[in-house]
């Protein structure tokens, strides 16, 4: 009787220490969240949405406010509640460059890379008392992702930023051409160049600036007097074929923009730190956030970095604080681990994604693939291939004059050569998206092969 | 002896019912939050710094790379590790509009308004499947604020988000200016008009559209023949006069745009819901966060609309998704009862700020306020005083011909009548700042008026 009453006890008081303890490793190893409380909560509700790994759920998904549940958001060719089902006679989307190869890696570093932003965070128009538009922390990290990355000089630089590289291109473009000459700066980049570039151009329709096209058509052209003044755009790597490439004219009367939104481990040897008067670089290419529309630019000339300053100004007034604060919290996970992480994820996804459409190609007489030599790259400190962004596929029988039309056919929607200024001989095919649009792609093109195969016997 | 031990029985039963029930109790009613518990502690610690009521920490502060606890941004004039510091001999700055007076509305709903968003949100370039740039619910929400509001009719009206109001003028302009005339089109605004409009058109230099001036004198003129192509600015509440505006021009030449950045209950009656061709709104005047680049577009005609968006792409892509979300989860707070909330407290702000200014410049002869009369307001159901966002005040001595310079002597910074085409006789004052900002102003515009009364005296 008096044991089991002092089993009682003893037992009664063991839960007691195991409670107590529990109370306080609780209390003292979390914080008592409160207003962070709701959308935390709200943010790991749709996460645990389970999308049968072909969609995802958002919080700001459709029917949101109405208080349902936010909704799978399937990627292509998949559908249903949960994008479970495969939709049967599906087109591969391989148009636009969208880095969803990326977002594997941001789901497993959940964690460091989420970001609660409160109801009053940065409501000004200015960081600080100097009126500036500009993150000094999120300026200070991306200067030592290039130091980590070797990619890019940033000594003696003028950093800014843009809502996307894409209007950085258009401020440094509009920079560049506020000369005094009587004749409109003419606008060139060699074949095959980024569409973009032309079509701001076009449309924009500034009073001083004229497209002049191809940048080595340009060389040889009578146009190529030392007088008119011209700017022309190098991507390196480049888009769409995605070679490392080095101006093609100069001059004093030639200024020259990098674009180096793909010079990043995840697709090319990092070959030395490019060291120019104004380069681009964009967040899309770097981690994969397209949506944020985020890049920067790294920029020698003071006055060229004051007239950019001052279209930024008067386009929109600088970029989103919502943006800078989370482009912050993702550099942060890249550069943590000195690039690790993201750039072996990165690198290795396009690698065996290179393998199986140099596969899938390598029956095919039909179509071809220019192939690029591996280079040293510094980064990884190995002699690597490229690992581009981007299929540039040619066509080559000669009947196939319009290779996009031939894909088209075959289900499969890239982007046609001539956006680029080049032959409709060639079609780009985005090879950064997701796993999904990989795979469909892959499948269609084997289909697309095989009956090339399947004719070549039957002659 | 027994009684004590059964004593300690129930105690220890006691003490452990009440600790079970505290686990179960914090188990049931709070998730177990998991990946995004660092990122909400890093907001909530940032929160909780103290900058004694004149300024506030940010989670991305300057040092926080370093480790270090997110500082004090101190208001104007305060400074201190604490911001418990007043300067003296300090400046008010009054010149740009940055509207500041509602972030304790967003500090007391901190919760309705947090956000948390996860590393792989919407890294997409697109919204769903159509290549939207726009969240679907956003538009929804912002339908219904107008809804709402009554301040406009959004039935049969195209809905275009831009990198704040800034980019949609900048866009609109653009659409508006592509004709087939052969002479360029031409851009007015009554004056006194917000001075970005002619900035814009100035700096940016398309080929086919000059700035034109002020719209009256434009109506007089002999350019005005029904022949060229006049596209007219209306801002209504107007920047920086305050007062409801009407457009000067009309024609089968003139398209006009109205700005209605100011339309809402804080600063002017609501006395009818526009219904124009094309308004704009900005979430900078609404909710107060400049800071996020947000604004919006209500479009009648679809091919407009079509120009817009075009340019919207070519200039960024469309606007960051990470602001998207977040003026979702504010515009829920605000629509969320009826507008009851932010509206009363930014009106009664307002009104507070105006009785003091106008007490303050009753004394004075030498400046002067025009006053508006009141009008019926749908909103509130009242006959109520407008509250604009600045003042726009008079130097009334002859000797006085710069009052910028005038009020400047006297430290107060507010911005210079002539950038929107008006005398240097006019200076805008802003009245949307910090409290601290305002307060400052009172103070020095008090010292300015009380001079000018020893000087009467002294006569």
């Amino acid at each position: 009787m008096m044991n089991r009453k002092m089993l009682l006890v003893a037992a009664s008081i063991i839960l007691n220490l195991v409670l107590i303890i529990h109370f306080l490793h609780n209390n003292s190893s979390t914080w008592t969240l409160s207003w962070t409380n709701r959308a935390a909560e709200e943010a790991e509700d749709a996460a645990s949405v389970s999308c049968s790994g072909h969609g995802r759920a958002y919080v700001d998904g459709l029917g949101v406010l109405d208080g349902n549940k936010a909704p799978c958001e399937c990627n292509n060719c998949y559908t249903g509640k949960d994008c479970s089902f495969l939709l049967p006679d599906c087109h591969a989307a391989a148009n636009s460059g969208d880095p969803l190869f990326l977002e594997p890696f941001w789901m497993r570093n959940a964690e460091g890379s989420a970001v609660v932003e409160s109801g009053w965070h940065r409501m000004s128009y200015h960081f600080y008392e100097d009126g500036s538009y500009v993150s000094a922390e999120l300026e200070r990290i991306i200067r030592k992702l290039h130091n980590v990355v070797g990619n890019a000089v940033t000594d003696n630089r003028f950093v800014i930023f843009g809502t996307g590289a894409t209007q950085l291109i258009a401020a440094s473009v509009h920079a560049l051409s506020q000369t005094n000459s009587s004749s409109p700066t003419r606008l060139v980049s060699a074949i095959p160049y980024y569409n973009v570039y032309k079509e701001q151009t076009v449309f924009f329709n500034y009073a001083n600036l004229k497209f002049g096209g191809d940048a080595s058509a340009w060389k040889m052209s009578k146009h190529n007097d030392n007088m008119t003044q011209v700017i022309e755009i190098v991507t390196s790597p480049n888009n769409p074929d995605g070679k490392l490439k080095r101006a093609v004219l100069d001059g004093p009367n030639v200024k020259t923009i990098h674009d180096y939104a793909y010079y990043w481990p995840h697709f090319s040897p990092i070959t030395h730190p490019a060291d120019e008067d104004l380069s681009l670089f964009s967040l899309t290419k770097t981690t994969g956030h397209a949506g944020s529309r985020f890049g920067w630019a790294l920029v020698k000339d003071e006055a060229v970095y004051e007239r950019m300053k001052r279209y930024l100004t008067l386009s929109s007034m600088g970029v989103s604080r919502d943006t800078q604060l989370r482009a912050l919290q993702l550099l942060k996970v890249v550069v943590g681990d000195g690039g690790e992480g993201i750039f072996h994820f990165g690198y290795e996804t396009m690698k065996k994604r290179l393998e199986v459409l140099n596969k899938t190609l390598s029956m095919s007489t039909r179509f071809s693939l220019e192939t690029i030599k591996p280079q040293y790259c510094n980064y990884f400190k190995k002699l690597r291939d490229f690992t581009p962004s981007y299929a540039w596929v040619k066509c080559e029988r000669l009947e196939d004059t319009n290779c996009f039309e031939i894909f088209r056919a075959a289900k499969i929607i890239g982007r046609e050569g001539k956006v680029f200024g080049s032959e409709e001989r060639f079609v780009r095919l985005s090879l950064i998206r997701t796993q999904d649009d990989f795979d469909q792609l892959i499948d269609l093109l084997k289909k697309l092969v095989s009956r090339e195969v399947v004719r070549a016997d039957s002659i």
